[in-house]
């Protein structure tokens, strides 16, 4: 016979998932009514305008997708594209990549403008890709990379494709609730998200928002979306604003109880605290890290507060420290991927986790493991300077 | 300031999702650990044993997808179709018309078996069908129609697909659980569920299982799967059984934790204990509604225990008894839809809330409700007869 799982209790200072509140497990283990009860309809509204006042958007189409991140990235490019389109998508990570398979994966043509990893996207290079295609219909690029935690100039690249007529993607699966993001102001047509980053909900949903622009194109398909699941269509019969909602999926009721419930202890602190917030306790730890000799991938100027990309010191087997973390501290952080894969730690300082607590665990944990293992590091620091910095701002 | 969602007490009757046992939902709760912490692994190792368990399978091929029941469809039909290929499809309430969708999405042909909305599908006809569709990749169709409550003959349909080499693909999003099904022995080779009907848990997930035959095909595409979400080819580098599991899309783990634990329960139970209850309340309830003097769609040879689709009475309007229910009872059942709209109610008597309370409960409110709008019905009889029939059974 299986038993119940009891999970261990864990610090989730990695790319992702982040701590989760209290507050938001309660909301998720309430008890579950219909996806058609009138109640249930009416947290809908609620939910969707909350959704609207994180990503600061009056866009009416703005709702959680059913499903992670991936499939938030998968419903705007399924939805926007079709056989044939040409979008420029820019790398400068893991998740550039990715869009370049959905893109591919509609019939329709990615033209890739790379970066290095670890650099924001570079705007004049964007600039000159569209000026040579000018049947691109969209420009697609990441604001805050996750395998990097590099920011990339949204206003900057959402001009480009406004001055040439095309639409402009988004991944801010990372950035939402952490860093400055203003969709209607800065232009953005369409954007996805994740709840387990700077939303700290539970993972499992991805918050979208569509410009009425993007919408039209959507409504004006010549084919069918080739994603039942994901078609935003009939979708839209179900999360729109009519009397009347029809069945489509049925709704993942608790997740989305707990959604509500991360949106609203986001709006109770302030989206702008948010975003300070964040600053300040990376600023804290970027003081500690740089006291014990490490330092980071991205340099300050485009560096995402709540992912720190931190290069693994010489001689140092990165899997040993991260399993040593968890073992004698119960502590997560994350591992490289793709080109940075053993070369780089990811520790995520999003939503509920980006708190001085966590922020002095990590740098007393990581002091520890890393002089144990003979790291050369300045030891006994880290901790001293975060302090400081505490005290002192 | 958007306050803290409360939902209202219900009792969840309608056709799905059902109500969720206080042990899921204390489970959903637990505190979030990383999707790939070592702790989790070992979980989704469970978890994958107790799925073969909950379908009567050895398939390595068995997972849950991240997305609900409609999901899972798309995953099973994304993942054996190339454009081209002909499948035929039997249609005998909304989902079969569901599948016909995913399939032509994937640029495949559906060649349509259609029956009488509450019917079972018609064998003969299938296998005319088959015999005059050589070429056809596979033969889909619904175990559990959730729209009718009708239950067709999976043996009698995989067995015509093997006859004609085709793949069978089998949609028990309600079945799973609640009736018998036993996925090896009656030889299917595609199968999806949901885990909000007779698991009783939260939606947003739906199990899926694949033979060694389906697997094959999968892996020896000549296209791409057009969706990079639900890939399978990917997701198995996450829940394959190697050592390395490798990051694909970040799990839903809390709702892993509830699905986890709703399959210990049912495991606790015995599956065919399980679907023995779901009968044995079933007939109660049967006893009940016709003693009342109301009739059931469905014949009782091929009658869904779990989904029970009643007639609603001349000159009532059925919408006016669901709002009087859910106001005066804290009661949703459901609504009829596509060609039932209006005609009938969907009742469900699924996992948790396939229970003697639920049976008493929802007989005593349709009295009262029916005999208050002036329904002819046999006042009081309801109950009578289903206390008879739970004393003498």
């Amino acid at each position: 016979m299986t038993a119940t799982f009891n999970p261990p209790i864990r610090t989730l200072m990695g790319p992702g998932p982040s701590d989760v509140s209290p507050r938001v497990l309660q909301a998720l283990s309430r008890p579950i009514i219909g996806h058609l009860d009138p109640e249930f309809i009416r947290m809908m509204d609620e939910l969707k305008a909350l959704l609207q006042y994180a990503f600061q958007t009056g866009n009416q189409l703005t709702l959680p997708v059913s499903a992670p991140g991936s499939a938030g990235m998968e419903t705007v490019f399924v939805n926007l594209l079709e056989p044939g389109d040409k979008v420029v998508v820019c790398q400068n990570g893991v998740f550039g990549g990715r869009m370049k398979e959905n893109v591919e994966r509609c019939g329709a043509e990615a033209i890739m403008v790379s970066d290095d990893w670890g650099r924001p996207v570079d705007v004049d290079e964007v600039r000159r890709v569209l000026a040579a295609n000018p049947a691109a219909k969209a420009l697609a690029f990441v604001h805050a990379e996750t395998s990097t935690g590099a920011r990339s100039d949204v206003q900057a690249l959402t001009g480009l494709a406004n001055d040439h007529h095309c639409l402009s993607i988004v991944d801010s699966v990372t950035g939402l609730g952490g860093i400055e993001l203003r969709v209607d102001e800065w232009g953005i047509d369409a954007i996805y998200s994740g709840s387990q980053k700077c939303l700290s909900c539970v993972p499992g949903l991805s918050p979208v928002s569509f410009s009425e622009r993007a919408a039209e194109v959507i409504r004006n398909r010549s084919q069918r979306v080739q994603s039942w699941f994901l078609d935003l269509n009939l979708v839209m019969a179900y999360w729109g604003s009519g009397e009347k909602r029809s069945y489509h999926h049925t709704a993942p009721v608790n997740s989305l109880y707990a959604l509500h419930e991360a949106l609203v202890i986001l709006q109770e602190e302030g989206l702008e605290q948010s975003w300070a917030r964040h600053r300040h306790n990376h600023l804290a730890f970027a003081a500690g890290i740089e006291a014990m000799g490490l330092s980071f991938v991205v340099s300050e100027d485009y560096r995402l507060p709540q992912l720190n990309a931190v290069t693994v010191p010489e001689n140092v087997d990165e899997a040993v420290v991260r399993a040593r973390l968890l073992a004698d501290y119960g502590l997560e952080i994350g591992a490289g991927l793709g080109t940075l894969a053993g070369k780089v730690w990811r520790i995520g300082l999003m939503g509920f986790a980006s708190n001085r607590k966590n922020v002095l665990l990590c740098l007393a944990a990581l002091d520890e493991v890393l002089s144990d293992l003979g790291a050369r590091i300045e030891r006994g620091a880290a901790v001293t300077a975060a302090q400081h910095f505490y005290r002192d701002h």
